[in-house]
């Protein structure tokens, strides 16, 4: 069990906004605004998308690097393949969010699954997509899920120590594994499976938190548990998607000022109760 | 007329929810993610974008499809034709946004009329663009209309009798029309048309409706009186543009709740009136 | 100095509402959304995107058009020069927006420097971007500027002195040059540099201005210094990030209906004391 309250969680979260990490990303026209804007409101400084050799400096420059295979829908197989390449060979982290396989698409199926030679530091995605890419029966539709990431725990394990890269999933509660270890990140917010992108953006995040950690696993639990409790505080203070959606990212972009200066209302009264 | 209050329009809109259609589509890169949020936010599940094999799976297997033509700005002329034509194959009902049509692009225009060889169920557009699609004078200014909707009242009955579709027009007051009937639908809101992409979405929800009411008529007529009223909730408690955006999308996300729930402020004057 | 203070600038302004301008642009599908509700905030309509014909027809035909260079990651190279040698050849006002410009990759540098052959109305970006476009070092960490605007100064106004456009430089004071004059512009919110695309969409709001204003200079003013103020109405107001983005859209399509009507707070105080 991991969550906010975890001072290593808090200090991870903080680093990324002290080192203020260039991450470079492959990812969807939808989901592109949302991940930048999370990563701004973490400290991070990204740059997304396939521009000319923009595949081949930035990989290899970046602090780290997520591929969200979704990507194609605007980046040719070579792009994407150049990139996980690059960043394979750099030694940079990368993290692989594999949108949709299992969905019903053999050939983008295919595609994904050749990305794991260039080994990912992290796989993040929903119960559905683990376990397709993990051999599993094919259960998504389009980018939704259909089963519950509890159904996905005994694979993401097993699928972690197969191929030897921190595997996460996302869900009602989240359940992260490097193979040997399985820990889960409770809380977050219905409403994050109502607002496109939102899973992305997490994918995002943890490619920061994984440089600023220094470490896969300890990254993806940072960047799990911070998502998590920004969603439960955006969900307090609002009612529909939209403005859950905004309230997100103000919270991701206000986490470690509440931390350190205990402006929030909850800190204030964790502090008065001291 | 056609509005909110309709029982029919109601419950068509909640039986999205309770459905939970999968609808694929193609957009442009600027409407996408308010697309992909109207349609989370009304219950369906989107996916969005030509990546790989999605463009003859997806089609296939989707409850619903739309076409945003202005989608050819990263997607090639054949995965928009792909989509189609599996679409109409599959006899999947499909919904055709004729973006921008009439605005001075004749090789753009040539194209999005071939598309009406693959009979979409539903048209969708402002007054400038359908009046241009129709073979009238082309008046349109980029993907901004220069004509009252209600110009186009006779032109979208004709036209919708010679293609045998339905036709929809937005404006003050939305025309909707499948050549033998056409209703109105009031309300709305103006900052609809200063908020990119809030017709293209429209677009997207009429698609989720009409798989939830099994009717292009009926799910065009639940879709645009949903639309009005969420538009007018919204600008009853916002002042620019940017928050409209957001509260729109908090607004679909809560019409069947509170509905449902009595939640609203109205809905319990209303009850408490019985 | 130049400020929303200044008659001129209010006057510049309230023009594009007035005008109505179509600006059309290529962007990126990051800050493709937030540019275009700028400048329909601002009351101009946007067009988008390498879209078929729409690179050779809509920059003939727009009032205005602006190229931001990372737009190549969803269009050719052969289309960005298109767009740019269209509205050269046109009289078309246009604006550059050298996106990372001078951050490590050699191969999309020599194209941005290309376009210069086009001969764009103003050039905008931060500093790192300018100072590398002008030939300086390149100090750029992805998207993000390392140098702080003041460091830029000299090098703005011998760089437009160079190439006969006017350029301006983001910062915490945005400076702007046409080789012979050089204005300051102050204010604005640090949050701006922590959403996605709030640079991008300046460009895009500068040549609505620019065909406003008739003037390649005083529209550079008018869109900084509208930007300007509008960000500080939303500091005011808002916390988190997330919640910024949307007031800026909301303070621009506010800042005439508040100056005209005295329908702001701030606006009805002033109007008490007189």
């Amino acid at each position: 069990m991991a969550s906010w309250d975890d001072v290593a969680v808090r200090e991870g979260y903080a680093t990324i906004g002290r080192t203020g990490p260039f991450v470079y990303g492959l990812t969807n026209y939808i989901a592109a605004n949302l991940s930048a804007n999370v990563l701004l409101a973490a400290g991070a400084g990204p740059a997304i998308g396939a521009a000319s050799d923009w595949v081949t400096t930035f990989p290899a420059g970046a602090s780290a690097v997520w591929i969200n295979t979704a990507s194609l829908m605007s980046s040719d197989e070579e792009s994407l393949r150049a990139v996980a390449r690059t960043a394979h060979e750099a030694g940079t982290p990368w993290v692989l969010d594999p949108v949709a396989v299992g969905a019903g698409a053999p050939e983008y199926d295919a595609f994904v699954r050749s990305l794991l030679e260039f080994r990912p530091s992290v796989i993040r995605g929903n119960a559905s997509e683990l376990i397709a890419l993990a051999g599993g029966e094919a259960t998504g539709k389009g980018v939704e899920t259909t089963v519950d990431s509890s159904s996905a725990v005994a694979v993401v394990g097993a699928f972690a120590a197969e191929i030897g890269a921190v595997v996460a999933v996302s869900g009602p509660v989240d359940y992260i594994s490097d193979g040997s270890r399985t820990v889960e990140v409770p809380g977050g917010d219905l409403r994050l499976t109502q607002v496109t992108g939102a899973g992305c953006a997490l994918g995002a995040l943890t490619a920061a938190a994984v440089f600023a950690t220094g470490d896969a696993f300890q990254g993806a639990v940072v960047a799990h548990a911070a998502y998590a409790v920004a969603a439960e505080r955006a969900g307090a203070r609002t009612r529909g998607t939209g403005s859950f959606a905004v309230a997100l990212v103000d919270e991701l972009s206000l986490l470690v000022s509440d931390e350190a200066g205990h402006t929030s209302p909850e800190a204030l009264l964790g502090q008065a109760a001291q």
